[in-house]
């Protein structure tokens, strides 16, 4: 139903998520996007996003799922803002609807990357780490 | 206590919406920025944003009043993502908290501008109109 490619790109990343396809999912990020692994911690770069995926993995013993229950996408220029009510579960984690808000930049090439994944949402606002 | 220059940027726009300061707030805008009037309504360009923000001084009855209960900057390179809670009332509005979501670009000049502003944040999802 939603065609926008962002969030065609959204769903090739979920789908990298749960197969721990990582070589996939990097292609999605800037070389400098930021994931806030939790409220107050965040991985800077591939690199430590890279690294951070294969804890959440292991966090969830290879058994993340991880799918979106609506969203909308806000578009000015080559920037765009995600709304999604992302759901995350596990097999020892129960289904958990964030608000989640990802920002996405359109590169030179035509393709939309993540550069800001924040799926807490305002949860990251006073966040006691 | 926040000093980020884009929490500047954002007591700057929320004094000149409260004294209907035109010229100032519409100098936070990028110049293809969108607002979100309300869920599902949008203003594109500052010539939108500026007829909205003039409907939005009547329908408040020229007293509304904007104040930021706590805020979070995630920035990427010449992007940045805010989180904030924003508290709206006015003489016949009742404040109100909205999980506000704001994007940032830094122009060439080193200025940080709002290029999407989305107040309602989640609220956009599914909206009727």
């Amino acid at each position: 139903m939603n065609r926008h490619p962002i969030a065609l790109q959204i769903q090739k990343a979920d789908k990298a998520i749960v197969a721990e396809d990582f070589d996939t999912l990097m292609d999605i990020y800037t070389h400098d996007a930021i994931l806030v692994v939790m409220p107050g911690v965040n991985a800077v770069g591939k690199d430590e996003i890279l690294k951070a995926f294969k804890k959440i993995g292991v966090y969830f013993k290879h058994g993340l799922q991880v799918k979106q229950n609506g969203m909308k996408v806000l578009e000015s220029g080559n920037t765009a803002l995600v709304l999604a009510n992302t759901v995350v579960s596990g097999p020892n984690y129960p289904a958990t609807e964030r608000k989640a808000t990802y920002v996405f930049t359109r590169s030179a090439e035509g393709i939309w990357l993540c550069s800001i994944d924040n799926s807490y949402g305002h949860e990251v606002i006073n966040a006691k780490l």
